[in-house]
């Protein structure tokens, strides 16, 4: 299916009203215009359950040569459009998880299709460079008018590096981090000792020092061996895998919503500020501490929060302590309202470095020169990204800027939580929990009061046509695209509200 | 620039003839016809030398953002076509490095162009999937046409884990290696221990056990953290990053050519796996070894080889030690004059997995059943792959059966051997050391007698407009495409032969 984009400003006006009553039907027929001409206006179900038949009937095809254990139905990427994930059923679902919050401005955006059709593009997919040995003409000009752009890049750090994924951004800063904490020892202009260059071969110290980055309770960083070491999220990711011996310290116990415990919050996050930076001294006798990495809004782990005091706090005492600190925003990225999650710090000094991956669907990390290896070939791979996706970047914050994604999103989400905040009052009472999220665009949870109940919320919405993912132990968390509209959030509300009643 | 790529029968009898002695002329005008009807007959110089003005001109912008210090030169990917490659100068070079042994069919195959211009491959680039969730409607019939496809899999397994990267399919290999040995250890049936349980999440054992992969020395498997810890290539690719304390085991110390110290070769290789049999029985009272990774031939490392005798007795002792074995194939696959490097071997039973990346585009391992996870999420990611390369992929190996390109490169390596072999008793005397990769398609090295050399090697051949790599401490390495052609080989031959006389 060909869909059609309009280029329009959301309706929504900066004073957003708050839906204080939901009625069954006034909402769908308050839509604002889509920006995509062809989306449906409504879920449309076919089969009886999700997944369907036909879902089911591939997912098995596919068992036989890889895990689909975890597969939630079989899509057709080819009819879905828009905010509308559309499955092998026919069924047509409002898709708030966006490929696990991977997918930035709707399916089938016709700015990306044409994008994809463009003979830069087709070169650029099909001669696949040794980006760091070979880069192409053009690789300066799609860096600097994408992901470099002066609107774009987070404020201080003029260097990228760039990856394949999460999991390869987050390693790449570590090691970036690793090499400038020893150069930092070494001092400047002291080269490599032979006992450091023959103990590295062995794996052992002096050579491959015995160095950590500390992380945070729930935290979620990656699945590779380094990124695991500091994803600290659920067992199930972590079992079995030999892991490095690195610290980690408690995320802040803060109580939401965080302006109501303002004061609390404030303790609660200094507690947590004494306990890193005891820990890092601490560390500096066993394996110190490198780096500290640090998710804006810690999300797999189940949507934690903290104030910005706690950000700034983490970044006086990593500049006192001689620590690099990494923003981990491959989730949050573009999708709380502003591009950067964490510029909404007020950091006194920039991070060292910001990965990303997810919505961008280029990855990689932004960083200062200290984070520049000594020697070519030190932070190297064949690859180093891919044109390809920096390519699809560069459209996607184009659209971004030219429609106003982040100011479409900071309402919309705005105009959510207020809504739930009602429901916590109303249908939600005793069902919904510790909202939170609140000037975080749509970057938005809640806990239900069980894991059981939060996987029953889950299905019935999809049973109802709205696809949610869930979070942490009990959480559910609204991932939807910087596409979605005040309309779609009525769609979602009044589902959400009748589901309340019904559980 | 648009390309027509011939769909031809090499013009090489399997009677490969030697070309005994060199004419400076006599060989271009032998051209066989070339798969690519534009192709460049012969090597075209513009600038004074490489990197040319314009290329040092963008790498220099691309320094104020990126690491540029690796570079070669910056490439005109659009002009470049079949085995040539042209620089943003002009320069128009035969191309036996191809982006580190990346590029498997030539720039520009109008087959993968006409790929990417397809309504499939564009739908399915630009809606990017969470594979392990909400796979394409085609997903599986893309792999089992593709990656999966009969003749296409490694002999003896059916299992397939998509990855980004050959470090990351490496990486999710030792995931599932480990997974397994520890599933093993349990017993059938047997779950976790909340004791488990709790200390992964802390990164120490018994959740976070502390077993190892075992490796050999000169081996390159990749640069992250888990894979990194597995590489022994050279220094700078490990110094001043923590790694696993695994084992290494020395490569056989074989001589080359192979059948000639046969007898020496087979004790050698003996001895090598004595003590590969000793570290693991001694490594079970420190940290045992649940896997062993090897490449068919060690290639960043220097291109070491061994016999299939070797994998044989690798293989043995794996099974009857209980450690799985994996085959890294990133930089072999395809290139060895088959598919698989390691289907030569004759193994009494297949490897565990085998791991692939580079010239597929897609990357991953192939595995047996054994190395399924016992759940799902325990191996998983947000986009495990991407279909864009898994299309890709599949329609590179289409091209390399229909042209029946790895015969192609048994013929033409085979030609290339026989030369260079006599180069050693003529203008290489003296300068040409252990001459490898007899058999093994275009999968070529050579030694020159110090790193300087063999820099000046390359940096001769390119002022001529041949493109070569080089790997380990004073290797050089042939890696060109499996479209290179016999009149191909006459120009890198007609050219070394040269430059070996000036050197």
């Amino acid at each position: 299916m060909q869909s059609s984009y309009r280029s329009i400003r959301p309706c929504l006006t900066s004073n957003v009203k708050t839906l204080t009553r939901l009625q069954s039907r006034s909402l769908a027929t308050a839509a604002q215009q889509s920006f995509f001409a062809d989306e449906p206006t409504a879920p449309h179900l076919v089969s009886q359950s999700i997944p369907g038949p036909s879902s089911s009937q591939i997912s098995q095809v596919i068992a036989s040569f890889q895990e689909e254990r975890a597969h939630q139905f079989v899509v057709d990427y080819e009819k879905s459009v828009g905010n509308w994930i559309v499955d092998v059923d026919g069924n047509t679902m409002l898709d708030m998880f966006a490929q696990i919050a991977s997918i930035a401005i709707g399916y089938n955006h016709p700015r990306l299709l044409e994008l994809a059709r463009s003979d830069e593009f087709i070169k650029a997919t099909m001669n696949r460079p040794a980006l760091g040995s070979f880069p192409p003409a053009k690789w300066a000009e799609w860096i600097e008018t994408g992901l470099l752009a002066n609107d774009v890049r987070p404020k201080g750090l003029d260097h990228l590096f760039t990856a394949m994924c999460g999991s390869c951004a987050n390693e790449t800063a570590f090691k970036a981090v690793f090499m400038a904490y020893r150069a930092r020892e070494r001092g400047e202009g002291v080269s490599f000792t032979p006992e450091e260059l023959d103990s590295c071969m062995r794996n052992q110290k002096p050579g491959a020092p015995d160095l950590s980055i500390l992380s945070f309770t729930k935290a979620f960083h990656g699945r590779l061996f380094g990124s695991l070491s500091a994803t600290r999220s659920k067992a199930v990711h972590k079992i079995d895998i030999p892991a490095f011996d690195w610290p980690v310290c408690p995320w802040p116990a803060v109580k939401y919503p965080l302006d109501k415990f303002a004061a609390e919050n404030a303790k609660a996050e200094q507690d947590a500020l004494n306990i890193v930076e005891q820990t890092i001294i601490k560390q500096r006798e066993i394996k110190p501490v490198a780096g500290l990495i640090v998710e804006p809004i810690a999300s797999e782990g189940g949507d934690q929060h903290a104030s910005p005091a706690f950000f700034q706090g983490l970044r006086e005492l990593t500049q006192r302590l001689g620590v690099f600190m990494i923003v981990d925003e491959v989730q949050t990225a573009m999708a709380t309202g502003s591009l950067w999650a964490h510029s909404k710090w007020n950091l006194p000094t920039p991070p060292d470095a910001v990965t990303f991956s997810k919505k961008l669907q280029a990855a990689g990390f932004y960083h200062n020169l200290d984070l520049k290896a000594s020697l070519p070939y030190r932070n190297f791979n064949t690859w180093l990204g891919d044109p390809t996706r920096a390519l699809q970047a560069r459209e996607i914050l184009r659209v971004v800027r030219e429609d106003n994604l982040l100011d479409n999103t900071a309402k919309v989400g705005a105009y959510i939580y207020e809504n739930l905040e009602n429901f916590t009052q109303s249908n939600g009472k005793g069902k919904m929990f510790n909202l939170r999220g609140k000037d975080q665009g749509t970057f938005i949870a809640w806990d239900a009061e069980t894991p059981e109940k939060r996987d029953e919320v889950i299905k019935k919405m999809r049973s109802k046509g709205v696809h949610l993912g869930g979070c942490g132990e009990q959480a559910i968390r609204l991932r939807p695209m910087l596409v979605f509209q005040k309309h779609h959030a009525d769609i979602f509300l009044e589902n959400l509200s009748n589901v309340l009643k019904e559980i």
